[in-house]
């Protein structure tokens, strides 16, 4: 028996989404149908609201329906902006409720070999806009990868000589909780090298 | 930032879905946001279809947008019923390609406690069918728990004076490529019960 052309195309959608494999999207696809009427209308309205409303804050990049939760924000530090390579990354420092800044989104990270120049990420949009709102601290949240590293490298490069801005990044360590028997050498390294005083000696 | 409402009412509809928690739920909503416009109208149109063209065979209980796929087969055995107590475990069959009769859905098990009577699971129904399409043999593949079990044996005391059907359950024994010291012991002593003769003896 072949899968009904119905349950194809279901699995076709889920596969599109990250993590989900062809056995996973079966499995979901034939849920799917298990679902009620109203709650399949439920997803519908979800998704047609997605395509309809939702929109990216042409400012910092995160989505929104109504207006941007953080940009109309008022309590929100404005001398400070943490830059993340993926929209979806300003989720994850928002969920730590540790930080009060603003966001800027770039398009990726700077890589010669895949074409990303700065233009192409947004590093004119990230001048302009530390320039006319008068940032002071940049935050880098970037992938650690060589082409994050690049590109913090660049940005730290463009304000070297401008007193008014100060960039940092975030640390590089040992996850909380994890033992170290499981990290790799890099990581290790990386907290050694960002070893924290807990007590000065002469 | 609170999660904007179309973000909540996609985690929602994913949550419903089996094996799909909040953190899961969540990740997925958003990458529902990366998608294209155009996949998103593909997964709208599936759902779409799933309530307006999927139905379920009054017969077996399987899926289908056009015809069932399995009742509208010439080619099947139409003498051999296999029974199981969700129509989902049918794909699971049909993807072995070793069966080739055809199929009756109960609605679950029987048990006293949760009300499910005879009647409540459609046991009138498939005895109806079994007569009326002179089923020669049952073949149960119903679930190996005790309400299975006493389903099983209910189906079973029906036929026990009836010379013209057979009633078969699936085997219960060792999973192919399972060793034996992960496995339970109701599972080890089902394949020792159920053991299978290489050579006779004396």
């Amino acid at each position: 028996m072949e899968a009904i052309k119905t349950i194809q195309d279901l699995i076709e959608c889920y596969k599109k989404l990250p993590g989900i494999g062809f056995k996973t999207a079966e499995r979901l696809a034939y849920a799917t149908l298990h679902l009620t009427v109203e709650d399949r209308n439920r997803f519908i309205l979800a998704l047609t609201d997605a395509n309809e409303k939702v929109q990216k804050c042409p400012k910092c990049g995160t989505f929104f329906d109504d207006q941007c939760p953080i940009c109309s924000d008022l309590n929100r530090d404005h001398s400070v902006l943490l830059v993340v390579s993926d929209s979806k990354d300003i989720l994850s420092i928002e969920k730590t409720n540790g930080y009060h800044g603003e966001y800027f989104s770039l398009k990726g990270t700077l890589s010669p070999l895949k074409n990303r120049t700065p233009e192409e990420i947004g590093i004119p949009q990230l001048k302009q806009r530390v320039e006319k709102e008068g940032i002071k601290e940049i935050i880098l949240a970037l992938p650690t990868d060589l082409e994050g590293e690049t590109t913090a490298m660049y940005l730290a490069n463009i304000y070297r000589d401008n007193p008014d801005v100060s960039i940092t990044k975030l640390a590089n360590g040992i996850p909380i909780g994890t033992d170290l028997e499981y990290l790799d050498n890099m990581t290790i390294t990386s907290s050694l090298k960002g070893r924290v005083s807990l007590k000065k000696g002469n």
